[in-house]
């Protein structure tokens, strides 16, 4: 974990065979399309579905995409949990499999926890990788996770381990959040990447990392084309486009909407499955989805 | 899991080591004390810390009590997670060791599911544990899992369900929604626990089954002995002291404050200690605390 990760993530979303059970060869490939067009790998996130995955199967996950010879240094699995045993695990797989990081929700059964309590939480996570190779970025969801990652907690982590407190994640959808977290930690190292791309070029502007975004699964090239080219004239009339096409998955259930659309565009039906308790779409979102990102001229090239 | 289990429970404070490993030691010997004084045993609940603890460690909690010869009758453990294969699991290994019944929450990461989505959720765990002994009480916790059990679905689980479907948790701390459980569903023999025992009197006159509650832990005798005479002249006088014990109680943050009332009147600090990201109670909090249990002539006798 010598070299940091930057650009643009996806929140991989996981594939499901018939009975529910991860299908590791088709995450494997599809992980492997996305690091083809320089997506890094931010699976295990909440759009992959990853607190609806047992720990096991987490294990699993990550296993199965170094033994499928895909790029670790492309990789920053979610490995936060509610405990601590698990977060633990799952974290020392990680770093031991040489991925570029970690993306840590804060435990989230508990609601109105101390400052004190989620530094603790932090503080006993990082002694017991006990691995000076781990890089950690915080992830700040609160209208899922409902704790949040303040600046203060962020400010005494940062503190006491300036190395291995990486960066964070800020899906807020709050950018005076996000603003506040550049302004008082960037210029020190720490990796701000935007929760959404939405943001991805006002971040880059005040000097974030990129961004981790779920339309990231579907939209992959024309997001990391903005980050490539973001300084050029043309910066804002990408994010433009990239907006169009974000909104359009926002007025759905996002994580079915994204499964939705590579399911049409792979011809692949069993993409559409989740886990409960989400839903897929239905016929009727389905045909409206396709039809609303037809009109703006989206379709996704899942070969080559 | 042919007779009902009915009356006071209590959701089981875990003990922790200094490492922070689970005590099972002194965890059965807490859960024998508890049967002792007639209560029985939700462990893995939400003042258990159960989901600061791995899905292994639960498995040996439930492991060790069976393995102490704590009669698995009077058990209600809370096998809840946010994915299926945890829950099923869990659940399969609690019916197995002949478990009364298992507390489930519902998957609680995301938020504003649909009760589609969370019908699917339970049906796919009983279709899973796929054993006719299977006891679901379902746990309303809306402040803190914040995804609620909503009455159409719990007559929906009801419907399709009626035997394993066998009652609520309802810790909403709203009375009126109690009083609706009650209403539609008791009747037909719905097993209705109110959360905690500020609404036992009132539960058991509206025909429902007890209360789980917190102070259970440390109040269990008197709580119960509202329980065995709820129809006679003094139940409102139990009632009002129990609320006053209650009350103190809950000015602090619960868990901790269950945790230093045990560890006092113990003797054995250990007892204070909780798993990140909740904090134990500082020296002036548990001097208060134990001051004000003392002022209206409150101790626990650990011991006969």
């Amino acid at each position: 974990m010598s070299s940091r990760i930057k650009g643009v993530l996806s929140p991989v979303v996981t594939p499901f065979k018939q009975d529910l059970s991860v299908d590791l060869e088709r995450f494997t490939a599809q992980c492997r399309w996305l690091q083809s067009k320089h997506v890094g790998l931010a699976f295990l996130g909440t759009n992959s579905e990853a607190n609806s995955i047992s720990p096991d199967e987490r294990m699993d996950m990550i296993d199965a995409l170094i033994e499928g010879d895909v790029d670790p240094r492309g990789m920053m699995p979610g490995t936060g949990a509610c405990d601590l045993p698990t977060v633990v695990r799952l974290t020392r797989r990680a770093v031991q499999s040489g991925c570029a990081g970690v993306l840590m929700l804060p435990p989230f059964y508990y609601k109105g926890v101390s400052d004190e309590g989620l530094y603790r939480y932090y503080s006993e996570v990082i002694q017991r990788v006990g691995d000076a190779r781990l890089r950690i970025y915080l992830y700040h969801i609160p209208p899922v996770a409902q704790v949040p990652i303040t600046l203060t907690l962020i400010e005494r982590l940062l503190r006491d381990y300036p190395e291995i407190v990486a960066g964070v994640k800020d899906s807020s959808g709050d950018w005076s959040n996000t603003q506040a977290m550049l302004e008082r930690f960037a210029p020190a190292g720490f990796d701000v990447f935007a929760g959404s791309e939405t943001f991805l070029l006002q971040t880059l502007r005040h000097g974030g990392a990129g961004c981790i975004s779920a339309t990231a699964n579907v939209n992959a090239a024309a997001i990391h084309a903005l980050y490539s080219h973001w300084q050029e004239a043309d910066a804002d009339a990408r994010q433009q486009k990239l907006d169009t096409v974000r909104q359009i998955f926002q007025s759905f259930p996002m994580i079915p909407a994204l499964k939705a659309a590579i399911a049409h565009w792979s011809g692949i039906g069993d993409w559409s499955r989740v886990r409960p308790p989400l839903v897929e779409l239905d016929a009727g979102q389905h045909a409206r989805l396709i039809q609303q990102l037809e009109a703006v001229e989206f379709s996704i090239a899942l070969r080559g």
